[in-house]
């Protein structure tokens, strides 16, 4: 029972007190710096594709216009370029809000249950707790491959939803299809296989659930404008999902959740081909870069799929959080694995060319002051 | 019990199928026309400030970034803005997020229950609803004034969120302060009392609890980037609460909810006070030459504070439903309130003096083929 108008949800009361990071600016002004590089959030590397700037610009003026609701213009766009029906596609402001709507369709509190493995994308944790959802998590294995009988035992039959994100956030690595197909054949009718192919543009359309979906009714797939778009600011998240269960989406979303910019820069991004082709290679070629010159340096590096690598710097040496900070004052964001628990580990992201090889001499210095 | 993946919670269930509206460009090719004036969503007849459009220019190459968590920026300026605390501030994807939001930390599902009027703005009841908390509502007045002791009535124990609109949408009504601040005083201590003030500025500042929030620690409010700052379709709602309520909000909303351009354009219209001094004059003039034109013609209209009129055609002419179609074949839309169950009234909301002519021009033609 609330006794005051300062009470809140007891799950409410669980969550974590709120505190901001430091921007690009922050960095700079408190370490005296006059370039700072942040390979830490997954961002692309290539920024916006210039197609989608003018875009942006020549629509600026529409600002002051509510989004068209259901947003029927981008629906059948990826509809059109993904080769599925419209019924099956459903947007939202990023991939937060879809999962944050699936778990609120596809779960009654206090009676459901989800499961995804551990460590996982932190939003599916804190939504299924908003949403009053159980949450439950099978272990990866050492080395950051999926247990997936593991995760299969924790389903009963009061499990709607099985999250897995491919390739996996943070170590990169991608869940073989066969795999998620097996899982998907065995999981209770109840349940839906949420499949979350936010970086799947880096590992390649063969790792994708996307050609196998018509024989998988109970899979969906989540995928986003963030990454591989270079649009993660403009918040674009999108599914393709069974029919009935986008149309439930669509019923429940706020009606004007999407920006009414962020729709027209989607619709440019999706056909800027030659913007998307060049981030992919730049990224592979970023990925063989990083990935070598870490592990020349004695890094454990995990084997990525993605846009980013998992690391953790060779024994006897910083450990990972003093290898953060050293580069941190020198300029460059990488992202510490705190908050996934796994701290002796670190995520960097591939940028240009020259910011890898930043990356990698200023890495290369901290570390041999210790050698 | 669930028993296939298309099912969902029984909440959900009720919602009703979506169907997307038509966009301007729709309505012009459905009914031949070379312009299309809209009147119906209450959107800022000058637009977008020239000023924010270069801002959102500028910005444009920003968007593959994440935006800040938290948004310290803009808290920042809109606590400056107001003179108040900047731990009393909240920022959401729009209005919408924030009254989800509010349901979701205020309100245990099956035991609260939330009040406000009827009609009232759609989004309280479908969210309520999504949240699993009981909705009461009030009927407003026959002349949609507000009945505060009626609406006091359905307060009981368990009542922990009140909603009121004021100005009110879509009758256009200012509530008393002192009315409100009566009620705040006579709520129970868990109730928070939340004031929508989506239209203030049309009012005037003298009709807005803000000076009085010192005074009524259980008072939240709500505002908008929607509507004098010319932003709908950029999605930026804030809510000045008790700090206790503004720290729970932060810690439970997606971090990136709000667009990284939408922030830049709400730094830039705070700092826009020719613009946003140029609609207030705009609304307030066009406000009298629609209500006068309208009674001109013998409609009943509810005198509004805010940037729209709610109205009614005199007896034995066309009925709404005919008036609002005739004018949408001459290319003006306006809003037809079916869905707020008050089908004998239209909304129309100002626009330029031009526009506002025409649509004067355009309803007095359609009434005389009745005279």
């Amino acid at each position: 029972m609330f006794t005051s108008f300062n009470d809140v949800r007891p799950e409410v009361a669980s969550f974590e007190s709120y505190e901001p990071g430091l921007s690009i600016a922050e960095i700079a002004e408190r370490y005296g710096l006059s370039r700072v590089v942040k390979l830490a959030s997954n961002e692309n590397p290539l920024g916006v594709s210039p197609k989608v700037r003018e875009v942006l610009c020549a629509h600026a003026a529409d600002a002051f216009r509510y989004p068209q609701a259901g947003n029927p213009r981008l629906v059948r766009a990826l509809a059109a370029y993904y080769g599925v029906e419209k019924d099956r596609i459903f947007v939202g402001n990023g991939s937060d809000e879809v999962i944050d709507l699936l778990y609120r369709v596809r779960a009654v509190p206090g009676v459901h249950n989800a499961v995804a493995f551990r460590p996982c994308f932190g939003l599916y944790p804190t939504q299924a707790k908003m949403a009053g959802v159980e949450f439950r998590q099978a272990p990866l294995n050492d080395d950051f491959t999926f247990d997936f009988a593991k995760l299969r035992e924790l389903v009963d039959e009061n499990t709607t939803l099985v999250l897995v994100t491919s390739p996996d956030n943070p170590s990169g690595r991608a869940a073989p299809v066969e795999a998620l197909e097996e899982l998907a054949d065995s999981l209770p009718p109840a349940c839906l296989l949420v499949v979350d192919e936010a970086y799947i543009e880096f590992a390649g359309e063969g790792h994708s659930m996307l050609p196998r979906l018509d024989r998988h009714p109970n899979v969906a797939l989540m995928r986003t404008f963030s990454k591989v778009y270079g649009l993660a600011g403009m918040r674009i998240g999108y599914a393709i999902l069974p029919p009935a269960i986008a149309d439930y989406l669509w019923r429940v979303r706020l009606p004007f959740s999407l920006n009414i910019l962020a729709e027209e820069a989607a619709l440019a991004a999706l056909q800027d081909a030659d913007f998307r082709d060049a981030t992919v290679a730049l990224v592979r070629r970023g990925r063989a870069q990083i990935t070598d010159g870490l592990r020349g340096m004695g890094c454990d590096v995990v084997p990525s799929k993605s846009n980013f690598m998992m690391f953790r710097p060779p024994a006897g040496r910083q450990s990972a959080q003093e290898l953060h900070a050293a580069l941190l004052r020198k300029g460059v964001i990488i992202r510490a694995l705190r908050s996934y628990h796994l701290p002796e580990w670190l995520r960097v992201n591939v940028g240009k060319d020259e910011e890898n090889a930043l990356f990698l001499r200023l890495t290369q210095e901290i570390l041999e002051e210790k050698a």
